[in-house]
């Protein structure tokens, strides 16, 4: 297989997505897949539902690419024109496939409705074009082959919906494409998530470790966490033996900056942490106001180890129910880690949770003022033996606008509960004091 | 002006984009504003940092466009390409722009550090381009005109930073293309955020209200919400007066679902009638974990209504901080009107609010019954003389997966404490039963 075997186009259609109403979410999602398995995506196409208009796309597709995956405009209504376009195209006619057409017949009965005429359209197919099949909806998608010169580049018809056009990417054309690249082609990778170190730092301490010739490390910051995604090419056994070898190295040598592997979260990594060593965790927010409890519960199963919390917005109620001293209050004022060190003490207190965290912060955007400017944030944790007292605190400037500091405040805290649960320190002072790397 | 005039193209350039490691918003954006401007977006374009893949794409995109709006490639390293290859495509020179250099050092200045050499490139701008000012960072973008044919098509160059780029579009850009249109094509839209109804029911509801040559009226469904948007082309005085009366009869019309004008949110829909009425609101929140209070919290200034809440996940929480009792608990369940109930009062005694809001429900996957499948949802609000105890409740069945069910139930609460407020009854059980329309 030729190099230029390897350069996929994608090419949506809708003038929901052309013009901004939906973002084109499908597309980055081809484009992450197909350059996980190796390939060259050299440009992605948006037009809107207008025969000429996605027929040049077609074109200009072929005119760079190999293979051009295609979604949406295969509805049954008539502004679904993706059918006829690729018949116009191909110069091949449209024929009524009776086994999707009996397929999509049954979906309807399924819901205990007789099919609209309309739908026959979605079984309209190119002559010649190979099924792709569609589990989950009424649209069939497919693969057909056109003459671009000397060239033979294929095109993949697929649905729009997402939920219906992702598991026919996964299970047919991804495994299609892939044996397209042949036995040298394969790719595995691994990924990595990152909290606590900056993209250049991550970049310098992993530097030298992986010869370039032999995998490749590349970033995804996606705000608070970086994504490091080890990958490499060539034939199964070396790029397995690789991407574990070296993946291996990685993780040892950012063993307390990586909370989990593939596309783990945070939340979900706490959890499992919480789960293993049979520990309970409890919240008291003020200025995340309730996203530690939304993060923690968002995970199924997680009422075995999160207990509930306590956002405690006003003074009144960190007085009222954490039993935070007005003294301390007035003393030393909401935003400071006396403050947050008794709102850890008493969220344990009220809930019985093993570990308390407790964050209080300016979020912005007023409210701060020269000694605790916006993005001043303390963050304490209570625990049995977690310092002198059963609880330890910190202090952070944090760079951003109020969702940021918000975000990141949460983040620091779940991350701080999976140190804890490590033996590992916090993450420092000077941590959160920089804008992230560029996004 | 003529038609031809109205056409726009959207190009994205970078690796992180075409290869979906990023989700474009940008172009989303951009063919947003433009859309309801009144122009037509004829194609989105992304390709990778290769000179070639974007001058070809530059020229595509010149060929279909009067104008071209492109983001990204602005930064100084050596894979930020839109500089010189917009140079090389118009033949001509880079020349420094001195007083954007100045502006730059002066943005590392206020900063305390020295500028890198490495910016200076972002100052070097193609001859003849007009600057478009960059408030937010050290990118400046800048408007050329091609030559295509007997066309003199126009190119926007904008940064990939959104936070940069969107107020140079909306402050700059947007109303050079207004003008542009000249004086017969403005446009003038109102959008209204609505929940409770479907698309479907919506359309039922407004139908015939528009006489479809003076205005047209637009759905956009993002779950949990559905905005309407109506909007009026042609001479200033005439769309103006369209959209006022149009407007305020739909407003009318759909008066109890319409939440807020403009991209207002639930959570401040409900944050300004607090504050207007001085009243105070607390949750007391299960199955949505605290995602109540992050949203209440979320918008600025919250502080004056929101007091906080308790997220009481377990039975033993709802016992202990909301004195639920033991029997209601183990008679009805966690999941039961009864102890919603007992929730919504008891927040309001723990924390003195004027209004509770109780959430408790099984979001899935797992412990549904028959009895109570997944999505069963008890939501109560207690409040002074609301029911015959001061205290309200009602069960829904709702439709979708972990996710859906939380932020519909969170939704569904925040849109009670709204009705409450504006003594209107809450939305009835039959709601959220079904899939919302196709996203």
């Amino acid at each position: 297989m030729t190099e230029a075997g390897r350069a996929v186009a994608i090419l949506s259609t809708g003038d929901e997505v052309v013009e901004g109403r939906t973002v084109d979410t499908n597309a980055a999602y081809i484009a992450d897949r197909c350059a996980q398995l190796g390939f060259d995506v050299v440009v992605k196409l948006v037009v809107g539902d207008f025969t000429d208009r996605i027929e040049w796309a077609w074109k200009t597709a072929f005119a760079k690419a190999d293979i051009v995956i295609s979604t949406g405009g295969l509805g049954p209504t008539a502004d679904d024109l993706t059918n006829e376009t690729v018949a116009r195209l191909t110069g091949a006619d449209l024929i009524l496939d009776e086994a999707q057409l009996a397929k999509i017949r049954a979906i309807f009965e399924r819901m205990g409705r007789s099919m609209p005429e309309n739908n026959v359209r979605q079984a309209m197919l190119p002559a010649g074009a190979e099924v792709v099949e569609n589990e989950l909806g009424t649209a069939p998608g497919y693969r057909f082959t056109v003459r671009a010169g000397d060239r033979r580049p294929v095109g993949i018809v697929l649905p729009g919906v997402p939920r219906e056009m992702r598991p026919m990417m996964e299970e047919q054309v991804l495994p299609w494409m892939a044996e397209r690249l042949g036995a040298d082609h394969v790719v595995r990778s691994r990924t990595f998530q990152t909290f606590g170190m900056s993209e250049s730092a991550l970049d310098e301490a992993v530097a030298g470790m992986i010869p370039p010739d032999e995998a490749r490390l590349a970033f995804r910051a996606a705000f608070p966490q970086i994504a490091l995604r080890l990958s490499a090419t060539g034939t199964r056994e070396v790029v397995e033996q690789r991407v574990k070898l070296y993946g291996d190295r990685i993780a040892e040598r950012l063993s307390g900056v990586i909370y989990g592997e593939g596309d783990k979260s945070m939340e979900a990594a706490v959890g499992e942490l919480l789960r293993a060593r049979g520990t309970t965790l409890t919240a008291a927010e003020s200025c995340t106001g309730g996203m530690i409890g939304a993060r923690m519960t968002n995970v199924p199963g997680s009422s075995a180890y999160y207990v509930g919390g306590i956002v405690a917005y006003s003074n009144k109620l960190k007085e009222r129910l954490l039993g935070v001293s007005r003294t301390t209050l007035s003393m030393f004022g909401a935003v400071s880690e006396e403050t947050a060190r008794e709102m850890a003490l008493g969220a344990r207190k009220a809930t019985g949770a093993d570990i308390a965290v407790a964050t209080t912060g300016i979020a912005g955007p007023d409210g701060g003022t020269p000694e605790k400017p916006v993005g001043t944030v303390a963050i304490a944790i209570a625990a049995d033996g977690y310092g002198a007292d059963g609880v330890t605190s910190k202090t952070y400037q944090l760079w951003g606008n109020r969702e940021w500091v918000r975000v990141l405040t949460a983040q620091l805290a779940l991350d701080w509960v999976r140190r804890v649960l490590l033996d590992l320190s916090p993450l420092d002072s000077g941590f959160g004091k920089r804008a992230p790397s560029k996004t």
